[in-house]
């Protein structure tokens, strides 16, 4: 397997796709929702993906695809290739601020992430990684992560996790809170991940992800050592909806266990 | 009076300081606490604040400037012509994520808002209003703010202000919280302030600011008819900290009466 082959023609087609949102911004935008008025969707995000689809299955027809809009085939394993996309992360950014949304790529083979990618489609700013070879950001290599205290974190956190909430003990986020010198929230999953494997962040939790959300951060994570799990401190669960946490590597144990902790 | 040519020289100089900063970042950054350890200065917005105040002073020596970095003169009225001047707005963001940080200048005649700016120095990108004739966006003008219902808003607001504090009911803003469509938070009072006159955000809310974190804001705000209040819905006092609020007018005395509840 070239990897090196999939990992150009991976940024071509981010590139393409990037250059065909930014134009579709002249055309108006039709505005659904999906399960729930929270859940915004366009038809730029379905036209993305379908664009996407479209160029992975004639590069190679064997690779496989699980995109948020589920226009891709039934995907039930991660044997072989398979390419997890989200066309648009942050669909309400897109919609409200046209900024702040990114295409994101994690492309696995038997399971391993291989290439990752994070593309924030306004600025044109890409953040990959190659597994075993390093990540950047643009044509910059990122750094390795350098530790950092809990007091001198900047954490991506939404103000619905500081509130009573059924997932976790919110008095302990109030801590955290409290504790940490200042908390970000960004409306992004892909993009709170980005900054956190650039250090930018130094650790952002969610909830409910799905798999496309971190299916290309992951990857970048692991290259600058940055700790990826869900809330168990397991590896995240690719089919389905899950907790996460990303976080440098000196703070991930003692947000999990004194900070972010899940009700039993 | 020509605010034209003040406002054509304002923007020279604005352009002119981002560039210096752009460029300052391929030097070492210097940065120091000021009153405590979330609350950093650099020597990048010294100098930033010195320069503009030296070239606002060879422009009109009667001008008087009130910077955060206090390296002006003494300035105890709002009389003749006052410049409220933040050179870098998001000095954490600065340090830690190089974006996210603006350039914020309100221009007051005898106490009149005239002439406001938020410069996104990274981006690039410039909000800015002349009293009386409007505001833009880099080049397109800004429209008046169109009606929002609550539950379609998206707030900017800092998760400090859900947990329990001394200046609000944050059983109210956790009522907030769970209401609206979104919460957001950038670091950056001048970032989210434009925001707010950009349509991008629906409300942003803060407990404690300074002249300069709103002084160019105000005065786009009132070009597309934001409204910009402290916390009791009065002017906010330009001499003091104070709380603040900046919200869509369909919205604002809502989120004053039953959400954004400061205690006695």
């Amino acid at each position: 397997m070239d990897l090196q082959l999939i990992d150009q023609f991976a940024k071509n087609i981010i590139f393409e796709a990037g250059r065909r949102i930014r134009t579709a911004f002249t055309y108006d935008l039709v505005v659904e929702t999906k399960s729930n008025a929270n859940d915004l969707v366009t038809n730029i995000d379905r036209e993305t993906e379908l664009f996407l689809i479209e160029k992975i299955k004639s590069f190679d027809s064997t690779h496989k695809i699980i995109g948020e809009e589920g226009m891709g085939e039934k995907v039930d394993s991660l044997e072989g290739v398979v390419w997890i996309i989200d066309p648009i992360d942050g669909t309400m950014n897109f919609v409200k601020q046209h900024r702040h949304f990114m295409i994101s790529i994690g492309i696995f083979v038997d399971g391993i992430g291989k290439l990752g990618y994070i593309f924030d489609v306004m600025r044109e700013d890409l953040f990959y990684a190659i597994e075993g070879v390093g990540a950047w950001y643009n044509d910059s290599p990122l750094r390795k992560l350098q530790p950092v205290k809990i007091e001198e974190a900047v954490i991506g956190i939404n103000a619905s996790w500081v509130a009573p909430n059924r997932h976790i003990h919110h008095e302990k986020v109030i801590e955290l809170v409290r504790k940490v010198r200042g908390t970000r929230s960004y409306g992004s999953a892909a993009m709170e991940i980005a900054f956190v494997v650039s250090g930018k962040l130094d650790a952002y939790v969610s909830m409910r992800l799905s798999p496309w959300d971190i299916g290309g951060g992951t990857i970048i994570a692991k290259e600058v050592g940055a700790i990826a799990t869900n809330l168990r401190g397991e590896g995240f669960d690719f089919f389905h909806q899950d907790t996460f946490i990303i976080a440098n590597p000196s703070i991930h144990q003692e947000l999990l266990e004194k900070y972010i902790v899940q009700y039993d």
